[in-house]
């Protein structure tokens, strides 16, 4: 099995060298990695700058690939140039920090996934929930478990999945849940400065703010309360439930 | 009334000067757009440095501010800091180029206009079917009409609008349809090239391609048969349908 693996946190994060040690073990597994962090980055390609690509050694034998562009970009590449095989899963993370709620949206490992399933490969998106001090111990060994699990379900072909693990010891980790997305996300506040030379500028800053769902199964509540949650993705940006009373009021109220 | 108005194209774009003296009759209009191009960055946003912000004028009067980041910034910073007015309604556009299918993913244009529905106000983006020679004159005052339905239908108040106008004489364009995403999408492929100094590079190429979709209304299809399509947009990235397979798959083969 060829496993293709990815993250947003550059090719030299924690959390990739952890993957790539557990995955290795069942499976024949290529880095594609950007060269440098891209949290945030969504699911930006590039379009207007070349991709520069460089081999990267871990221990003087050979990894993979660091792509100077986007976890989309190293997904595109991966599967459809750098990889001398066919690409069985994709595989992005572990990223350091949840990817839950409405945040899902800006963010890069959860992207790698989505455009992987876009290009036919099931994908997995994998985070764990902390920026202090992470240990990627469990979460690997438990992304090896899920990666086991997409191959032997054919059922999660063209799927991806964000799977999102506590940052707790094993034994008090309570199971795993199947989430949908939540309505937490960012409160953006802005500090605003200027600098030396009295140009404006802003830092985008302010606080996640867990949704009134709490007490359901959407993924951040899920998680709060120790469970592994998977999400399944789609790309499908329609709101379909608006389509009906749009189509009404487009017919009565818009005329060209 | 205070409209929002931002781009992708970059804040000295054609398609968005169209916009602002179009929707000037009806509202007070601020321009909050990115200082270059930022075309495919999808929902990027910018977290690890800071937006620069400039003002800018037009024939010597305030016209609004040029962000050195992502239209997903512009809208942040423009309805929680730069507007002194609470922003009914962010217009994002006039894109130069059709946003349908699975592209739309990677659309700043349309990511501005989810990133408005996100914080509570309702959004329209805005593109016309075209990368050459484009005449945004029938495009600007379809979205004044557009604006002003949405004014004035409160159903559509959270939401985002996907508006993708033909690039036809306007008498050619056969009326407005509202649609679900198509599969349209890029098929990539990638140009391989070394730079003067050997270092290995890529640029990302391919062509879109109509999904098998035509015939029905899926926004590439009624584009090209001369409707303007309009696409109500969510940001909830569950795969509904594979919610209750997942959880009996779950539940049987996944242990911890």
């Amino acid at each position: 099995m060829r496993f293709l693996l990815t993250n947003d946190d550059g090719i030299y994060a924690k959390g990739l060298a952890a993957l790539h040690q557990e995955l290795s073990k069942d499976a024949d597994c290529l880095v594609v990695a950007p060269e440098v962090e891209q949290s945030a980055v969504g699911h930006a390609i590039t379009l207007f700058r070349p991709l520069m690509v460089r081999e990267v050694k871990r221990n003087g034998s050979f990894l993979g690939y660091a792509v100077a562009g986007t976890p989309a970009d190293c997904v595109k590449l991966g599967i459809r140039e750098l990889s001398e095989q066919p690409v069985d899963l994709v595989v992005s993370g572990i990223n350091m920090g949840g990817n839950v709620g409405i945040n899902v949206i800006y963010s890069g490992t959860v992207s790698a996934a989505t455009e992987g399933a876009i290009m036919g490969v099931p994908s997995l998106a994998l985070s764990l929930d902390t920026h202090r001090d992470p240990d990627f111990t469990f979460a690997a060994k438990f992304a090896r478990k899920m990666a086991a699990f997409v191959m032997q379900n054919r059922f999660l072909n063209c799927l991806a999945l964000n799977v999102n693990i506590p940052a707790l010891p094993e034994e008090e980790i309570k199971g795993v849940v199947v989430a949908r997305q939540g309505k937490t996300r960012l409160m953006e506040n802005f500090d605003k400065r200027t600098d030396p030379r009295d140009n404006l500028y802003y830092w985008l800053a302010g606080e996640t703010q867990l949704s009134a769902d709490e007490g359901t199964d959407a993924d951040a509540c899920a998680l709060n309360r120790g469970f592994i949650t998977v999400m399944p993705l789609h790309y499908d940006l329609t709101c379909y439930k608006a389509m009906d009373e749009l189509e009404g009021k487009v017919r009565d109220h818009l005329k060209l």
